[in-house]
């Protein structure tokens, strides 16, 4: 196996493709987004990247067959823009790898003919949030107006410890190759898989690429763990919570 | 020294040989497999493999001279098929070593015509366990069917964390080149040394390939791990335990 | 990206340039130098330098702007000799990365035609520091007179722990190239940003090499973190610090 | 910088000599008999070896001048047999690094037709010892009838957890190399740098080399160690100790 290898499933035809990132990070809210629409849309897997810097791992499927550890990138087809969507179960595992996947990612997109990038994520707020904002960063400040109509916040040096991992990558190398890259990172407390700020991150996804999936998966997704928080909350006042709540938490 | 550096002893003609793999891990599930198979039956060292990416270390031996971190592959004749077993004392510590001295034990397998794999570990349930049933993981569906008729049971995605080092990447990149590649886990507590658990996958093996070891040496294994747990069992009632029980810990 | 890449953004014409390293560290003792030396003389960037030895990381501007990590080079026009002042908000996460990165850097200057180095640090006494003496420690024995006269001590054998991370390296691996390299290092107790050891530093530095900026904005650094010391001289005899202090602390 | 580096200071004709390691470890007693062996006797310096995989670090000399991190190699004239000496103050910092690191040693005593090796250490016991009897390991079973003569004690497959860094892995390359390598380990508590057990291993290699220095230096460490360790006694009966005895703790 190469440092990275692409295994290719398909070679799509794609108009002026858009490249979404939904790797694990707080909240797991680019993950629940891009699963969500690879999973409502009509969509191909277009390759699967395995690389060195990936856990030496394989994960087991519902037919107990093995997977090596893989992102996979697939071609999403919406009644708007076409997509390439980036899903995994890992980052990069090391600051070299991190660095090369990233490269592999935008080698692919721009393959695709891909020149816009929104790598999505959730940005920690250490507590129970409300309102589920989206704070955007972008490679060029002439994004910010288009992402701002969708409802999009943009503060000053927020988030204020930068952005770590895949994501911040992805601006930061995708900027440096010409392609406009905007991060939307929806709030969240940072303690618990998320899918109302997924729901969130989803609404200005589907504002900007002009596409509209069913998100009643996230809704189902979103009750169980309102259900877990207001057992969490009441816990509080009890006894420890017992490992049966746990596995909620990612 | 090459970063991975094969040192051959004995070039055996093996006929359609059966790779096995046995690293430490999970309860030395798989270690204690394939030592007990190497030693109970009739084997013959093929080569050591040394790498940049095992330990920096050298264990000493009962004439206390120095052998340098390896892993070792023995060809072993059976009444049934002949295998090539791999044994060690130590995993890749990082995760590209991990990635490329697996490819190499692939490379010897691949060597010597073999295009089915075992990878034999265990599985931690967190508990001490009275039934040692056999989990499967297996690289290709078509495999399931005769290990089923040999008692493995295939849980749809389990073990939920994946498999991890040497035993899930021969399936995840064994896979890859077209070999057939199962993984036998043990249930086992996890906290101990589990000869019980090794016995259970020893069946499997046994059953699957057609040839039948002396158990001896791990029945008396697990007599002394049971009076080890029976004490523990005591000690929870009274003192901490001391330390000349810690030794049978893996 | 290569494994350092480095970004042109200006080919000054610099007259016997001496280079000045300011990184994170210590107090943040160097970073507070080099970055208000760039901020308050005459300055123009000359490259951007990224590593995948760097976190791999964005930083969000005021603009929400994502910058790749990198390390910068300042030429900095004085009325004394020329400078080109390295500042960042990394150091490499690595060794091989460290050793490599600060080859890169010495390049640069050699390019330029730097044979004078600064490193600037901080060097942690454990406790609050009312006199920040400047310790000194040198690439050459001849270069200690000079530095004397401007007040650096130098203290046999100390750092005891020696001098570590790019400031270090930059006299080991530049006193092996034949720079004259000279760590600058302000007391400070470690705990706390320290713009008093800063401007202890920044006096040695204008000393030698007959420039003055401006250093209001370090007193003004100064006064704040002085209302932090005092507070929490306060509430050691009272409650434990509430979060909006912390932000102080680096 | 190469990824290693040897700065050559001197080529000294040697005499079939024999190369000893002492790096820090275990009670630091192989560093202690491999500097004092340097100190006391008529010692040339050889090379200096630096690597990436050492910590980005320079040490400061009692001229306050920087050092970058390195193993040295010393050129010794005995009475006895002519001895190459490898001191320093790091170990690799990686498992790759060390493997390359020592192949580097190896070659440098092989330059010198060096073909027997010496690894000195000590081997921890977990108690305050006072017999410091010295354990061996050798690279090849006809050299114990010789160390055993000279005192040294082989236990079967002791160390138990083998031997760890550059000592173990000058038995283990050099062996590979058809050198004969012997890993002398002074029994110690492990808790504190041990003069004793450094006293111990280098009589061992006196007697084998046929050399003997002044072990008045060591002595004098010895007394110091006694006294801390007597101290440390009181204290068990006692308030905690006070920081200035733990400067003695390595």
């Amino acid at each position: 196996m190469d440092e990275i290898d692409i295994a290719w499933a398909a070679e799509p035809e794609l108009d002026d493709p858009v490249f979404v990132e939904g790797l694990p990070g707080v909240g797991h809210v680019g993950k629940l987004v891009s699963e969500h629409v690879v999973e409502q849309a009509d969509s191909e897997l277009v390759c699967r990247i395995h690389t060195e810097h990936f856990p030496p791992q394989v994960t087991v499927d519902d037919d107990s067959v093995a997977e090596l550890a893989a992102a996979e990138i697939h071609a999403v087809d919406t009644e708007g823009r076409d997509l390439l969507v980036l899903t995994g179960d890992h980052q990069a595992q090391d600051n070299v790898g991190h660095y090369r996947l990233t490269e592999a990612f935008l080698d692919v997109a721009e393959q695709f003919g891909a020149e816009e990038l929104y790598a999505l994520g959730g940005v920690p707020t250490g507590e129970l949030v409300e309102e589920h904002d989206v704070i955007g960063a972008v490679s060029d400040e002439s994004q910010k107006e288009r992402l701002e109509e969708e409802g999009v916040e943009f503060r000053s040096e927020e988030p204020a410890g930068g952005i770590v991992g895949s994501s911040g990558l992805l601006l930061g190398l995708g900027g440096r190759r010409g392609l406009e890259a905007a991060c939307l990172m929806g709030e969240t407390s940072g303690y618990l898989v998320d899918p109302k700020a997924a729901k969130a991150v989803l609404a200005v996804l589907e504002g900007m690429l002009g596409f509209d999936v069913d998100e009643e998966a996230l809704d189902d997704r979103a009750d169980e763990m309102e259900e877990v928080v207001s057992r969490l909350r009441e816990m509080e006042e009890g006894p420890s919570p017992g490992d049966e709540d746990l596995r909620y938490i990612g």
